[in-house]
C-alpha cells in the first residue's frame, strides 16, 4: 500500500499518496471526474502552459509587491519545473471536470505549492511557505487562469508545432510546382476534361490554398494573444492588484517569446472564448484545403491502370491483405481522415463557444482540448504526408500525353477565331465520330489545318498571357 | 389606402387590413419580426398541419362536451378550408418568431375564429360565436399545439413526398441493377483498381444503402407519430379534458390516415423535440448515402475520355459558357448540393434540440423548418436525378472491358492456389514490366496457362459462391 | 396559352415564353431542376452582383478592345436594369442547379443579350448583335464569374446588410452599457452567485464580444474581395485577355465602392472557396456570440416572480394561448434561432467547401446560398432585437439591490486581509446559518465590524483599479 | 539496443523488436504514421473485436474445411489471448492509418500468427505453420474484417458499457422522480413562470427523455448487428467459402452473445459504414438529452440565494480557487462538456460516412474510434453525474413553497371559468400592481374569495385528469 500525506482544503481532509505533489483539490476531482481517463487527461501543451502561467504571475505579483521575493523565487523554481516536463505526472486530471478548469488551475497551484515547500525544505501539505491559494493563486481566479493558460498552449503549440510542419509541406510542394512547370496536362473540371493546365500550375493552385489558409489561422492567433488575466473572479479584476494582468500578461510574453497582452474587456474574456472558436474555424479551413489536396492527389494517382494515373506516389507499405501487390493512397487516406476529425472537434468548439452564461463560459477545458487536438492532428498529419507521399509525386509524363492528345476541349481555343456555336459543333463532332479534335475541325470547313496548329497549342493555352 | 378594422388581445387593439382573417397577435408578430421575410414564410405543410390540428380538437372537444357542436361546425368548416390550402394567403409569419411558434398558433386560432364569425355571418374581430382562444384553442396551449403540429407536417411530408420519390430513384437504381447484372468490370477500392464486380452489383450496393436509409428514417417516423396534445401549458394537461388529448390524436389519424396517437409523455414531448431530431438525423444518413451514389455516378461518368467513363449519363444542357461541347454531371451535382444543405439542417435541428429549459424548448420553429426544408430538398432532388439521370446510366462496355482486360487484381483468384506471397511477386513483376497479369503469371513458373484461365475467370470471380 | 419565341444554344432549340428575356440554356435549367423551388429562386443579391460583373466585364472588355464599344454600351444598358432590380423576375433558378452556377450565369448571360438586343432594336433569340456567350460572357467561363458573383453579392450584403444593423444593436448596448454604470449587482459564474459587477460592465461584456466578432467579419471580407475574375475555365484565363481579369475587378471596385481586385492565384480561386470558408465561420461566432447575449438577457429578464428578474424587457405581444397575461422573451428566442440557423449554414459551407475537385469547386451556388442567408438573418434578427427589446432593457432596481444584499460572495474581499481559508469558514458558515456575511464575519472573530464594513463594499469591489 | 528479428512482407524485411509479435506490416505502418500518437492507440475495444474476429473466423474456416484443424487451434489459442486484453501491448497502431484500417487488421494477423507460431513452438516471423494471410486471414480481406470488428466493438461497449451506466442514471432519476411526487412547484416556460407541476413530473420528463433517446440507440444497434464478414475485398467475396460470412458470423455471436448475423448486401457494408452513422446520431440525441437534464439540474439548483435554488445538489469540492465558500454544479458542466464533444464526434463520423467512393469507404478507423469515443465519454459521464450529483438531489420545500405562492400564471386554472380574456386582465393586474393573484381575482369582481379558493389549487392544476 502506498503511504500517504494529509492534505487539507476548503471542504477538510483528504489523503494524498506521499509521492505525488498534488494536493486536496486535485484528489478530489481525481475521485469524482472518472470520465475518459484513458485519453483525456491533459497532455503536455496545457501542463507547460500552467507552468508559465504561474511563474509569471508570481513574477509580477513580486515586481508589484504583492508577493515576498522569497516566496516569488520558490514558486518560480517549481513553475520552472512544471514548465520543463519534469512533473507531468503529477498533472492526472481529466478534461471532463468543472467547466472553468478550476481544478487544473488548483492541480497547478497545489503541485506548485507542495514542491515550493519542498524546494524550502518545508512540510508538504503544511502550505507554508507557500500556500496554493495566497500565494501561488495569487490574484488570480480560475475564470482567468485558465483562460490564460489555454491561450498560451494553443499559441505555442501554433507556433512551435503547426506552422513549421504545414510549411514543411507547403514548401515541399511549392518546389513540386516548379518542378513540373513544364508538363501540360489536361484540365478537369466537373471531373470533366477541361482545358489544359501545367501539372505546375495545379499543384501551385494546392499550395496558394494552403497558404490562404495558413494565413488565416495566423490571423486568428492574434487574438489568442490577448490574455484574461487580470479579470480575476467575474472580469471586474477583484483581489488583483490594478497593474497586475498587464504586467502578467507581460511576464508571459517574455518567457514564450510571443507577442501576449492583456485582453481589452475581461469580462468578455472570461464568459467567452471566440478567440479560440476563432482558432479552431481556421484550422477547419486549413483541415477543409488539405482535403481537397489529398483527395487531388489520389485520383490523380488512381489506378494504376483503370484510374486517372496521371502522377505517382510512393509505395509504402502493401495495400491489401487479399490482393496482392496492391499498394493504396494511405497517406492521403489518413490526412482526410484528419480532416474529418477536426471538423469534429470545430463543430464541439463552436458548440461550446455558444452556451456561456452570464461571467462566465464554463466549457473551456472540452474547447481548449478539441483546438490543441486539432493542432496536434493537423501537424503530425502533414509531416506524415509529406515525408511519406507528397516528396515522392512524380508525373507520369506517357499518360499525361496521351490524355492531353485525345482532350477535346482545347476545342476552347477556337472561340475567339470562330465562335462558340461553331466551336461547339466541332468538338460535338469529334466526341460522336471518335475522332481527334483537328479531324473534326478540318472537316468542319470552319478552320483551316495551318490555322488550327497555330490556333491550338496546349502549352499555350495554359499561359494565355504570355 | 386599405381599410381596416379593430381586433383586440389582451394588451389592447391593433389595426388589421380587412381583407385578412388574422387578428390582433399576428398583427403584432407581423411587426415585431421581419426576420428573413423573402424565404421564411410558412409554407402548406405546417398551415395545412395547423388546420388538421385545429379541425381535430374541435371534434374531440365536442365529442366530450367541452365545446357546443355549432361552434365546433363552424371551427370545423373554416379549418377544413385551412386544410384545403384555401387560406394560405393569410398566416404570413415567418420561423423567426416565438420559439413556442405560439404566434403561429394564434396565427391559426384567429384566422379559424375570424373566418368560422364569417361563414355564422357574424363580425370579425368579435370573437363572437367563435373565440380564438376559448373555443378554437379550447384545451390547447402553443406547447402542445404547435409541436403536434409539427408532428402532423413532417409526417405527412415524409409520407406524401419524400418516400414515394426517394422510392421511385431507388426503383429505378434496381431496375439498372438487374440490367446490367452481367456486365463484369474492374472493381475499386482506395481509387486503385480491385477484384471483378459486376455493374448490376455496383449498382446494387447503392440501392441497399438506400434502403437501408430509407428504413432507418422509416423508423424514426414512428416517434413522429407521438403527439404532445393533452399537455397544453407546461404537460399537466390543465384546461384539458382528461381524454382530450388522446381523442385529438385519435381524430388527427383519421384525418390523415397516419397512426398518430398522443405521447406517452407529456412533459417530455413539450421540452424536447428529439422526435424531430432522429428524423432529422436520419435525413442526414439518406443525405449521405446520396452523396455517395451520386459521386460514383459521376466519378463512373468521368471523362468523356480522360476519366473513368465507364457509364454514360444523360446530356440535358450545354456544361460550359466557355468550353464548346461539354456535358457535366449536373444532376449529381445538384444532390450532393443537397447532402450539404440537409447536413447543414441537421446541424441546426441537433443544436436546437439540445436547448430546452425546464418544461418547454423554445426552438421548436427552427427545428420544424429544417427538417421541412430537409424532406422536400431530398424529395424533389431524387425526382430530378432520376427523371434526368438515372434513367440514362448505359455503361459504355469497350472502355469497361478494356479496363477489366488490363487489370491486375484478378491476381487475387491465384491466392488460393499459390499462396499471397507468390500471387504478390506476380502482379508487381506484371505492374513493373507493364504486361498482362496472365503474361506475368506465367512467366513466373508458378501457374501454367491451364491453370491460370481456369483460375482466373473475372465473372466467377464476381460470384464466388455460385 | 403565352405565346413563345424559339430560343437556341449548343444542344438544339428550345421555346420561351415570349415576355421573358431568358435563353435556351435557362428555359432547360427550368425543365431539369425543380428542387426546392418554393424558396430557393435567387434572391436579389446575387442577380444584382450578376448585374454589375456583367456591366464591368463588359466595360473592362471595350477598354482592352476586346468587344466594340457599341456593343459593350448596349450590354452595359442591359446590365444596369439587371443591377437595378428591375429584371429580377426573368431570373428564376434555383440553387440547386449544376454546381459551377453556369445555368445561372447563362440566365445572366441570356437576359443580358435578350434585353440589349431589344434595346438596340433586334430580334431576341437571334443573339445578334449582342450573343450570350461571344459578347455578354466575353473573357468568361462561368467557373470564373459565378465565384466573382458570389464574392460581390457577399462584399455587398455584409456592407450594406449586415455591418449597420449589428452596429445598430452595439451601439444601443453600447449606451446602455453607460446608462447603468452605476448599477451595482451580483455577478454569477456557473450560475452561482458570485463576486459584484455592475450592470454597465456586464453589458459591456456583451458590446465586447459583438465588437470582437464583428471584428472577424470584417477581417474575412478581406478575402472576399479577392476575385476569381480572368482565370476562365481553369484558372490559366485562356480566352481571356491578360489584363481582363485585374481590369475587370477594378470596374467592379468602381461600381460597388468596395476594394474589389482580381485573386493573387486563380487556380485557387476556382477550386477553392475558402473565403466564403472563412466568412461562414466568422459569421457563426457572431451568430455564437449573440446567442450569448440572448441568453443572458432572457435569464436576467426571467421571472417575472420567480426567475432571476433583474431586468425587464419589452413587453411585446401575449405570451401565451392559454395562460393569461403571461410576457416571454421572443425577441431572444428569434434571434438564438437565428443563431443555430446560422450554425447550421456554416456546417453546410464548411462541407461543402471541402469537396473541390482538381480545377473546380461544384457547390458553389449552394455555399453562396447558405452565406447570404446567414448574413440576411444575422440582419435582420439583431434589427428586431434592438428595436424590439434592447431599446427598452430597464434594470429592476429594487431586485437587483435584494439580491446584491444577500450575495455571500463579497466574502471574496476578505482574501487579502485574512486570507483564502478563513474567508471560506465565514461563507460557509453563513450559508449554513442562513445569516448574512457580516454577522458570520464578525461572529467568527477574524474580523471587526469596522473592518468588514471598510473591507466588504461591493461597488468598490467592481471598480478593484481605482 | 533491442535485439530485433527479421519480418517479411511482399515488399521486402523489416526489422522488429524481438519482443513483440507483431510483423512487418505494423512494423512500416508504425513508421509511416506517427500521427497524434499520444492518445490515438486504439484502445481495449478493437483490440478484443479483432481477437474475436479472428478466432469467429477460424472457427468457421475449419468447420468448412477451409483451415486444418491443428492450424485453427493455434489460431484459436492466440486469438483468445488477444480478446483477454493480455495482447494488448502488440498492437500499438494509431488510428490515422490506412483507410480501411488494413494495418490494424494485418496487426491482428500477424500477431496472431507469431503468439500461434510460438505455441507451437516455431520461428517467428517464419510464417510457418501459421501465416498472417493465409491462415489468420483466410477468407478475408480488411475490407470486409476491419468493419466487422468496428461493429464488433461498438455492439459490445454499448451493451457492456452504454446501456448500464445510462440505465443505472435513468433509474436513479426514476426513484427521484416517484420521490418528489408530492412536491408541487412552479412550472416554467420561456424561462418565464408557468402552471404548477410536480418536481416529480418535472424529473419524469427527463426519466422520459432518456428513455426515448436510449431506445433510439438501442435501435440503431440493430443495424450494427449486421456484418460484412464473407465480402472480402469488394463485396463479392471472393475467395472466401460460400458459407464463410454466414458463418463467422454465427461463431461471433456465439462468443459475445449478441445476434450478430451477416449483412444482407455486402457491397452496402463495405463501401458504407451508415450503421455506424446512425449510432452516432441516436448518441448524439442522447447526448442533447443529457444537455437538457443537466442544464435543467444546474439552473433549479442556481444560487445559493440569487438564482432560483429549488434544489440542492451534492457539495463535493471547493468550486473557487478565488471565492471562499463558493459550490458550482459541476458534474453537471462535465456531462453537459461531454455532450459537446459527442456531438463533434457525430459530426466527424457523419461527415466522413458520406465519402465513400466505389466499393469501400476509407473512413473507417476515423468512424470506428469516435463512435467508441462517444460511448465512453457518455458512460462515463452519466455514471459520474449519478454518483456524484443525482443520487443527493433534494428539493428545497421552502424555497419551492414561496416561488409557488406568488406565482400568477395559476391563473389559467381561470380560463374554464370566466375566459381568457378576463383572466389575462387579472394577471396583468396582479403584476402591475405586486399584489397576489387571489387579492386582484377578488378586486375585478369576476371571482368570489371560494370560487377562487375551489378554482386555482395547485396541487389539482398538476394532475387535471384526476
Amino acid at each position: 500500500m502506498t503511504s500517504t500525506r494529509t492534505e487539507r482544503d476548503s471542504m477538510g481532509t483528504v489523503e494524498v499518496a506521499e509521492d505525488r505533489y498534488w494536493g486536496a483539490q486535485t484528489q478530489r476531482s481525481l475521485g469524482n471526474f472518472d470520465i475518459g481517463r484513458d485519453t483525456f487527461v491533459w497532455g503536455a501543451p496545457m501542463i507547460r502552459a500552467l507552468g508559465i502561467l504561474k511563474k509569471s504571475a508570481a513574477l509580477a505579483n513580486a515586481e508589484l509587491g504583492q508577493l515576498p521575493q522569497d516566496v516569488a523565487d520558490l514558486v518560480v523554481r517549481a513553475a520552472d519545473e512544471v514548465i520543463a516536463g519534469r512533473l507531468d505526472d503529477h498533472f492526472p486530471l481529466v478534461v471532463f471536470q468543472t467547466g472553468s478548469g478550476t481544478q487544473s488551475n488548483m492541480n497547478a497551484n497545489e503541485v506548485v505549492s507542495n514542491r515550493a515547500i519542498e524546494l524550502a525544505g518545508g512540510v508538504m501539505g503544511s502550505k507554508e511557505p507557500v500556500h496554493p491559494n495566497d500565494h501561488v493563486n495569487r490574484g488570480q481566479s480560475s475564470n482567468d487562469t485558465f483562460p490564460t493558460a489555454m491561450h498560451i498552449a494553443v499559441a505555442l503549440e501554433l507556433t512551435e508545432r503547426l506552422y513549421p510542419h504545414v510549411e514543411a509541406l507547403r514548401d515541399e510542394l511549392a518546389r513540386k510546382s516548379e518542378e513540373f512547370a513544364d508538363v501540360v496536362k489536361v484540365g478537369r473540371t466537373h471531373l470533366q476534361d477541361a482545358t489544359p493546365i501545367t501539372l505546375g500550375q495545379e499543384i501551385g493552385g494546392w499550395v496558394a490554398q494552403i497558404d490562404q489558409a495558413l494565413d488565416a489561422v495566423r490571423q486568428s492567433e492574434d487574438r489568442v494573444l490577448e490574455l484574461a488575466i487580470g479579470g480575476t473572479a467575474v472580469g471586474t479584476g477583484l483581489n488583483a492588484h490594478p497593474e497586475f494582468g498587464a504586467l502578467a500578461a507581460r511576464k508571459i510574453a517574455d518567457e514564450t517569446g510571443l507577442g501576449f497582452v492583456q485582453a481589452p474587456n475581461l469580462f468578455a474574456a472570461l464568459s467567452a472564448h471566440d478567440a479560440l472558436v476563432g482558432v479552431s474555424a481556421a484550422l477547419r479551413t486549413l483541415g477543409g484545403a488539405l482535403m481537397k489536396v489529398a483527395n487531388d492527389v489520389r485520383w490523380l494517382a488512381s489506378g494504376p491502370r483503370n484510374g486517372i494515373g496521371e502522377i505517382t506516389i510512393p509505395e509504402n507499405e502493401p495495400g491489401s491483405s487479399i490482393m496482392p501487390g496492391k499498394v493504396n493512397p494511405t497517406q492521403c487516406e489518413a490526412l482526410t481522415m484528419v480532416a474529418t476529425r477536426v471538423f469534429g472537434n470545430d463543430a464541439t468548439v463552436a458548440f461550446a463557444g455558444s452556451q456561456g452564461n452570464f461571467q462566465l463560459n464554463v466549457y473551456k477545458p472540452v474547447m481548449a482540448h478539441a483546438v490543441l487536438e486539432s493542432i496536434r492532428l493537423i501537424s503530425d498529419g502533414c509531416e506524415s504526408f509529406r515525408l511519406h507521399c507528397a516528396v515522392g509525386i512524380e508525373p507520369q509524363r506517357e499518360r499525361i500525353e496521351a490524355n492531353l492528345e485525345q482532350n477535346l476541349m482545347v476545342v476552347t481555343a477556337l472561340n475567339r477565331h470562330i465562335g462558340y456555336d461553331k466551336a461547339a459543333a466541332i468538338a460535338k463532332r469529334a466526341h460522336k465520330e471518335g475522332t481527334t479534335l483537328r479531324e473534326a475541325a478540318i472537316a468542319s470547313g470552319d478552320v483551316s489545318e495551318g490555322d488550327f496548329d497555330r490556333w491550338v497549342v496546349p502549352m499555350d493555352m495554359t499561359h494565355p498571357s504570355a
